[in-house]
C-alpha cells in the first residue's frame, strides 16, 4: 500500500483507474449542460430549403433588365405562398409570386424584391429598377450542409447548440451518463441537520456540501446518509453503495486513532487500497480503494479537509467520468495579498479568492484556515498551493495557486 | 406606442415594469445554484462545543509545569471520550481523559495533546514536556458565532455555503423562486423535431434554445409549443401561457408583413403595448407587452435574431426575477480580430468569440452572420456592439462587446 503519496500521484493513480464515461440518450429539454458521447453529423440542409429572408414577390431578375421609374417592368402575380407552404406554380416570364418571410423560393424564380419597393395594383407589381440574380434568397444548407459534423464528441451542450440540434431534427441526444456519486459520513457525532442538537452532537455538513458540489458538477449525488462508527455498519453502508453508485465517497473515520475505521472497514470488503494519507495538509488521511472496478474515496471528517481533497481527488474523477475534457484544476501563479504567519512543514493549501487588479492577480486569504472550518471554504474560489518546507509568507511574494469549487468549469 | 427605441431604453423600461423577485424554500439537496431571499443569521455555535482536533488526553496544563524527559508528569486516565458523547468525569490535578477527534473538551481540562506525544502504561499516561493552556482545542463558534449573519440575501448558494447551512442547522433555506417562463413558437412552417420533415416546414429550434437557457439561468421553461399563424389560437395560447407563467415569450410573428400576428394577438388579449422594435440588427421587430403586471415579449422567428434579443432583452429581466445582483450583460471594448466587410446602418449586433492574448481582449466572428444562422450562435460568447452609421470594420481596431450566452454568469 502506497502511503504519504503526493497530491499529482494520487489524482494519476486514480485517474488511470476510473472507468470510461457511460452513455445515454436525453431529449432535447434535458440536453443543456450535458456533454456529447458521439459526434453529431446532420442529415438534412439547414435551412432544408431555398427561401425567402422577407414578405416581398419572387420572379425572374431578367423581367427588370430595363426597369425604371419612368419605365417600369410590370408582372402578373399568380400566387402567394405563405411560409410553411409549397407553391403550387412556378414563376415563368412576367409573371410574380407573393412570398411570406420563410417562404419556399418558388420554381422559376431567381430574385426576391421586398413588398415595400414594389406597386400593387389588384394583381399587378410594378417594379422600378434592374434587380440581380440571388438577391434576397436564403439558400438550403446556408446554415449547416447535410452530412456536417455540427458539434464533437465531448463537447458541452450550450442554448444555441441544443437549437441547433433542434433545427436539424435530433431529438435522442447521446450524452454521457450523470456519474452517481454515493456519499456517506461517519460518525457517532454527527446528526441530521433537521435533528435535534444536543450535547457532544454536530450536524453533518460533508454531506450536503459535498453533495451540492456533486449536482453542480452536473453528477446525481446519492446521500446515502450518516453512519455511526461501527466497522460492521460502514462495511454494510459502504457495499449498498457500492451497487447503487459509479463512485464512493466516505467522510470520517480515516485517521489512525482508535475509532478511524473506514479503513478497516475497505480492508474487510476486500477492496484494493490503491493508497493512504497524501502528503498535504489539510485532509491528509484520505484513502483510496477499489473494489469491482470501482472507486471508493475516504475523506477526512473535518468539513474544510473533506471539500478540500473532494475538490483537488474526487472531482478530477467526476469530471473524468463525465466527459469533461479538462479533469485537473487549472494551476496559476499569483501574487499573495496578505501575510501568512504559520510554517509549514508539511505541503499546505490555503483558502484563499483571486482577485485581478491591473491585469495581476492577486490571492487573499479568507479567513481561519482550521480544518473543520467551513466560513473560509464559502468565499473561496483558489487554493495557494504552499510547498512543504516553507516559512511564514509575506504579501507580495509569488505563490502557486489552483482554481477550484467550480470556478474554472466557465473557463 | 414607443417605436424603433434604442435597446438600452427598451431594457430599463421592461426591467423597471418586471415585478420583483419571489420567495419560497427549499431543502439542503435542492439548494445549490438558488439565490438567497433572505440573510441567513445563525442561531448556534459552530462548532457548538469546545471539542478536540486530535485523538489525546485532556488534562490541566498546570500538572506538567515540571515535566521532563528524567521526570514526566504522570496522570490517571479516568475515562475516555469518543466523538459524539460527553464526559462523565471532570479533569482534576493529577488525572487526564482520553479524548478522540471531535470529542468535547472534558470539564476542568484546559490543554490536550496528542496521543503520539505521551507514553501509556494501563491507566496511566506519563507526560514528557510542559504544556501550554489552550493548546489543541477548538473552540465554540470558532467557525461561526451564535447570531452571526452568515449569508445575505442575494447571495447565490454555492457547495461550501450549503455546507455550512446544513452545519447551523438550517434545513429549510429561504431562496428566490425559479421564474417560470412560457415559451411559444408561432408559425405555420415550423414543425416539432420529432415530426418528418415535409416540403416548406422547418424545424423548431427556438423553443429549444431558448428553453435551454431558462433551464441555465436556473428558471423553469415551459414550453408552450407551436401555434400556427392564426389570431385566434395565438390570443388562446398567450392567455393561457399568462396564467401559468411568469413571463412568456413567443417566436415569430412580430415584423409587418400580411401573416405577422402577434402584435394583433396582443392588442386583442388587452395588453399595453411598452415598445415595438428596437433600434437593433438583428431582432428589430421585438415587441413588448405587459397584461396583469406580467410582461409578454414576442421575438423575431430568425434563430439568431431570437436568441441575441433574448440575450440583450430577456435574459435581464429572468435575471431580475430570480434574484442575481448584475442583470445586463457585462460590457468591455476589445481589438476585432477579423474583417467585416458590410456596413452597418443600423445598430448591428455581430457573433463573436473573446479571447484573451498576453492581457488583451480579441473578439473573432464566429461565422456567417445572417438573421437565421444559429452555428455562429453556438461557438459565440459576446456580440460587438457596431454603431449605427459604421463602414466596414477592420481588423485590429477598437470595439465594444457584450458577454452573452451565460458566459457572464461566474464573473
Amino acid at each position: 500500500m502506497r502511503t504519504g503519496i503526493p497530491l499529482e500521484e494520487a489524482q494519476t493513480l486514480l485517474l488511470d483507474l476510473i472507468p470510461p464515461a457511460k452513455e445515454c440518450q436525453v431529449t432535447l429539454d434535458n440536453a443543456v449542460g450535458r456533454v456529447l458521447s458521439q459526434d453529431i453529423q446532420t442529415t438534412i440542409n439547414l435551412p432544408p430549403f431555398d427561401k425567402s429572408p422577407l414578405d416581398g414577390y419572387a420572379l425572374q431578375a431578367k423581367d427588370t433588365k430595363d426597369a425604371s421609374i419612368s419605365n417600369p417592368a410590370i408582372l402578373n402575380v399568380v400566387e402567394e405562398v405563405r411560409a410553411g407552404y409549397v407553391p403550387e406554380k412556378q414563376v415563368i416570364s412576367g409573371t410574380a409570386i407573393k412570398v411570406m418571410t420563410g417562404a419556399p423560393l418558388p420554381k422559376g424564380a431567381d430574385v426576391i424584391i421586398k413588398f415595400e419597393d414594389v406597386n400593387r395594383t389588384g394583381n399587378k407589381v410594378e417594379l422600378f429598377y434592374p434587380l440581380k440574380p440571388g438577391c434576397n434568397i436564403i439558400r438550403a444548407g446556408e446554415d449547416v450542409c447535410r452530412g456536417e459534423v455540427i458539434a464533437q464528441k465531448g463537447t458541452v451542450l450550450t442554448p444555441p447548440l441544443v437549437g441547433l440540434l433542434a433545427g436539424i431534427g435530433v431529438t435522442a441526444i447521446p450524452v454521457v451518463s450523470k456519474v452517481k456519486v454515493a456519499i456517506l459520513s461517519t460518525g457517532d457525532e454527527v446528526i441530521d441537520p433537521a435533528e435535534e442538537l444536543t450535547p457532544g452532537k454536530i450536524y453533518n455538513s460533508n454531506l450536503h456540501s459535498l453533495g451540492a458540489y456533486c449536482s453542480q458538477l452536473g453528477a446525481a449525488p446519492l446521500t446515502i446518509g450518516i453512519v455511526p462508527d461501527e466497522e460492521a455498519a460502514i462495511v454494510e453502508r459502504i457495499t449498498q453503495a457500492l451497487e447503487l453508485a459509479d463512485l464512493v465517497i466516505t467522510t470520517g473515520g480515516v485517521s489512525v486513532g482508535d475509532y478511524d475505521i473506514v479503513p478497516a472497514a475497505l480492508k474487510k470488503i476486500g477492496a484494493d487500497i490503491v493508497f493512504w494519507k497524501v502528503d498535504m495538509k489539510p485532509g491528509s488521511p484520505v484513502i483510496a480503494a477499489r473494489y469491482n472496478n470501482k472507486l471508493i474515496i475516504g475523506l477526512s471528517g473535518n468539513p474544510a479537509a473533506a471539500f478540500i481533497t473532494f475538490d483537488l481527488i474526487v472531482v478530477p474523477l467526476i469530471k473524468k467520468m463525465m466527459g469533461f475534457e479538462n479533469k485537473l484544476p487549472l494551476k496559476f501563479s499569483a501574487i499573495l495579498g496578505d501575510d501568512f504567519n504559520k510554517a509549514s512543514d508539511q505541503r499546505r493549501f490555503l483558502r484563499a479568492k483571486v482577485q485581478k487588479l491591473n491585469d495581476i492577480n492577486y490571492v487573499k486569504l479568507t479567513g481561519e484556515q482550521s480544518n473543520g472550518v467551513l466560513k473560509s471554504m464559502v468565499a473561496c474560489n483558489v487554493l495557494i498551493d504552499v510547498p512543504a518546507g516553507s516559512g511564514p509568507l509575506q504579501a507580495g511574494q509569488e505563490v502557486a495557486a489552483v482554481m477550484v469549487g467550480g470556478s474554472d468549469l466557465l473557463l
